[in-house]
């Protein structure tokens, strides 16, 4: 595709010769001649110099000393813009597969692609140009808005409600009963029923095998689903994350990789929880929260504190114990040395 | 439904109007007028005392002042009956779905129920009154006992033999094979088979996602499943939990979300196992362990022991350790300046 | 089955009577009258000795004292394949399933068995001899080598390439989006799409509910996936292991349970990752490194390593420390005695 196309189709202003054949994409180092590139700000100005790309993605003011580029405000997310540009998924077939099982009360809206044995219960809803890959289970009673995408095999479980334009990736499950048990006399444990479903906002986005359990029915009849377990508007969570029934998640939150945020945790908004992070329950995590990776929250945290270990201490902190710590053996000999000569 | 009528149904008598109308069921916090909530014991005087709940599940002993009530000796299991009654699952089709892809000499109970496009393998049997879920898989030769529930796109491999009562969340995997090698001379490993399959016995509960491997053939023919990787009664697995090959977990023990419990451990009844804890392999967990999030055990555990940190120490003595290595880096300070002072 | 036919179908040396029956296989403690064993050398004497077992796998050296056995230069590996031969899993069908769902343009090599359910999307090859289990999804353009198993429910998402001999176990979700945004002007994310799809070459195993993302298109139209997440010869992945997008796992390298690999990591060949142990992004694990369980690798490490603890330390060192610390409270006290001695 000559770069004139990919500026327009982009609506971005360009400089250079505007037939230049763009073949491919790359980040500054990898990038070799017939690609686009991208650079974000004069940090990478050694970086762009020595870069064989033969255009960039540029902010307004970086000078590219006469080379082809196009200005961009945002060059990154542009630059993911292109990469769809150049390098396109295939088109799913806007149809519901023959071999789709759809419930009674099922309305799907325009353009809805539902996918090779996807199974709907009844009473679901699908906003227009969603689309439900292949494998798919919908319980009953759920509703996913427009624009979005279910991937293979994810699990949907009654009275899970989203968005628009919300990514669940494959082998996730939404809506699962939540792990909660009632002791009996007799020392057996009864499941305590969960029935008040979940919630994800728009924007939002599910990793692979990632399981958000339901609610439990604080109030049975809260059709407002106030009671859900909540996934704020833009979280991105990653891959293998659980959280669990009663947690809600604030907006623009980003759980990395691992990461088990346990019953009834309350997250901000902006918060960052790093892979194999974890919670325990009924606790709050401020807005802008930072927890590192393999960090175990245990207690309520401060706005945009700093977290590490387990349990977490703020950073410095915990980085200044563990250099004291590598010292703890020769310590040990010091004070031996000092209690001889002060017996 | 009239709390007369909920009295009946949960066989619990009843103090106060029986024509009070329930339209909802809260804890003492949440509950607002017209709602069912519960009390466990006299700690919950106050709540009690402030809550606008219309009735509650109480002890016999416990002093309502008049207010309506159901009196149960457990409370709890008795709230979780309620939710039930109110605000009940939609009825499955006890039905084999025509889709079901059903193999040869499978035997199914009464009232068992089949969803759409599950697979079962030849010579699979299933009790009575038990549902699988769409999608789900069962190989050859698994058997699945009475009131169970396997739950959407579940696996289970073969020689998995399943108790009754049973439940299995969405896309856990009971079966696969265990994480073994056999090192050949050339440095390449072959596979070791895993044919001795899973036994999970009654009333346990396998979380979402939760992994569960088959155990090494120690007795190829060992039609007792004597060798098997066992899951004990009343065991409740949390989502994302791995259980390797040859593991034995006692009855009534509890794993937490995303806990690892490595190759033939052996865990005693009663163990608990917080979220994201582990074990290495081939060691004894005392009955009554306690083991906090994020702990691993390396080696045999007492029974009743509370545990934490990786290796995990005795729960006192690790918020003891905790606690002074604060003090670490000043106490570096103080030591160079006694050292100053003795030179 | 006869001792002889035995050595005869493993094409290993006899030394006694032919005519023994072998009803089943089991470990030199385990093993009973009838049954085959297995020693690799002379530390097993005394389990030897005492063991019941009627024959043993045993190294041309290893003196039995005149009791039946088949020489081997290799017992374990060997073993193995007695097991498959005593205990043999039951042959699938080689067909493709009448409900399997095939795309255009798909190729499968001879013998090739395609599961109930199955859905192969476009411009798919499956290599001779491979087996996909029901319910697995393979979206198009993903190509298996030869005598490959996919156990039921794994999805391999678009531009997938998998070598011979590999073992995909249930519920692997391989090729999805890597977790990557670009942050927008205005707050929110955009999607960094991830299309250069995923490697596994011969003789890796990919154990259940693993997740490998797949690498954003460095060059957009890499034919060759240089670009790709990558994952070499022969390695092993447990279950429940995350691998992101743009890693490299080198040949022979083993991630236990829970492992989480984050993004651009390199790995190095024969490199061990145990249990819930996990790296930060963009580094580089050199050869031979050995990560405990739950341990956290922040920066490149030395080839042959072996490391523990979050961040890891050496592992003298870290358990050095772990001693000292167990001293750290009373230290305490020790050095308020020295201060009050010397005011």
């Amino acid at each position: 595709m000559e770069l004139g196309e990919i500026a327009i189709a982009l609506g971005l202003p360009l400089e250079g010769d505007p037939e230049i054949e763009i073949k491919g994409l790359a980040g500054l180092v990898d990038a070799g001649e017939g690609e686009l590139s991208f650079v974000t700000g004069p940090r990478y100005r050694d970086a762009v110099d020595s870069s064989l790309a033969s255009a960039f993605l540029a902010p307004p003011d970086f000078d590219l000393g006469g080379r082809a580029c196009l200005r961009s405000a945002q060059p990154y997310p542009d630059f993911t813009r292109a990469i769809e540009l150049l390098s396109p998924e295939r088109a799913t077939p806007l149809e519901v597969h023959p071999t789709a099982v759809i419930g009674d009360r099922v309305e799907l809206g325009r353009d809805v692609s539902i996918g090779a044995y996807a199974v709907l219960g009844d009473d679901v809803y699908i906003g227009g140009r969603s689309r439900i890959d292949p494998h798919v289970t919908i319980y009953p009673d759920c509703t996913i808005g427009r624009d979005c995408t279910v991937h293979a095999g994810a699990r949907l479980h009654s009275r899970v409600r989203i968005g628009d334009r919300v990514v669940i990736h494959s082998g996730a499950v939404i809506g699962s009963q939540g792990f909660g048990f009632a002791f009996r006399t007799d020392g057996t444990r009864a499941r305590v029923p969960h029935r008040a479903g979940v919630v994800i906002e728009d924007d939002a986005e599910i990793g692979a095998n990632t399981t958000i359990d339901a609610s439990q029915a604080a109030h049975a009849h809260d059709a407002q689903g106030r009671a859900s377990t909540r996934i704020g508007r833009g979280v991105k969570i990653d891959n293998q994350v659980q959280v669990a029934h009663g947690c809600e998640v604030g907006d623009g939150s980003t759980l990395c990789a691992g990461a088990g945020i346990a019953g009834s945790t309350r997250i901000g908004k902006n918060v960052f929880f790093g892979g194999l992070s974890a919670t325990s329950g009924n606790l709050s995590v401020a807005d802008g929260t930072v927890v590192l990776g393999m960090s175990g929250v245990m207690s309520d945290t401060e706005p945009g504190a700093q977290l590490v270990g387990v349990p977490v201490l703020p950073r410095r902190l915990f980085f200044r114990i563990l250099a004291a710590s590598k010292r703890l053996p020769e310590l040990l000999k010091r004070v031996d040395r000092l209690e001889r000569r002060l017996p």
